[in-house]
């Protein structure tokens, strides 16, 4: 099935981002991810929500979004009108001998270092989603311990 | 009111970050931020979760939590003992005359532009919830037109 990207800006009356999160497993439609906070404005969150669906289901989403009071506007990103950024953060590693290898695939995707643990090292990566992607396939080799994705977080672009 | 930074593993059944996001608002408490999405194995998925309330609404919360059959776990992320990140994407300006501007804030923050438009640009910066919240804070002056943040994304230390 197709993925799709939905931006959802909603009044951030209490408890909105459940909510809307709720409303997709209540009408059966699988989040993907979502990744959704306040904007510039504390009154006004802005949330990025990945769902599958073909057409018919996108269009039920839309429908069933508007009719919240809270929500303002649902925009569908695609994958040309919009930037698609995603944020990892992985914890990996099993000693010194593997501490170099790690050091070696940040350098080459450019992630930061955030924390040293005594076996075990913290490392960062902003990008599009499939270069996050690939650097988790290298990555583990070397041991995954945890690690967080935010999901796609997205604006249109122009 | 406290924020508390809640940690979650679940396996990924159809729908279970919808059924946990949507269990914060059956139960009354606000969402403050979330941010969910598939870890290196895609049958888990982990999501961070900020929420407000004393320890009793965070005991009833871990409670309710655990109570899914998919939850795998529930951690709370203290500030000492998790390394907390968050991204924000922004699209801001008014024409040439505040590209310059802009272009500042982005190089004091080491902010990335992703995207040109005819009157605006769109930036994006990784780093502390706060440094991100002073970052906004800076942009602000130049005309916000869009903005999304992740959310705090967090992982345990050591």
């Amino acid at each position: 099935m197709e993925k799709h990207v939905l931006s959802v800006l909603a009044v951030n009356n209490s408890g909105v981002i459940g909510r809307v999160a709720g409303l997709f497993s209540r009408r059966g439609y699988s989040i993907q991810s979502i990744s959704a906070a306040q904007t510039e404005n504390p009154d006004i969150s802005r949330m990025t929500i990945v769902v599958e669906g073909n057409e018919d289901t996108l269009e039920q989403i839309d429908k069933q979004l508007s009719k919240l009071v809270d929500v303002r506007e649902v925009i569908l990103l695609s994958e040309n009108n919009s930037v698609r950024r995603e944020h990892v953060l992985v914890k990996a590693g099993n000693g010194e001998e593997t501490r170099n290898g790690l050091i070696e695939v940040a350098n080459l995707f450019k992630a930061k270092v955030v924390d040293v643990g005594m076996d075990n090292l913290m490392l960062e990566l902003t990008g599009e989603p499939r270069t996050i992607s690939a650097f988790i396939r290298l990555i583990e080799p070397y041991g995954i311990k945890n690690l967080v994705r935010t999901g796609i977080s997205a604006l249109e672009r122009g």
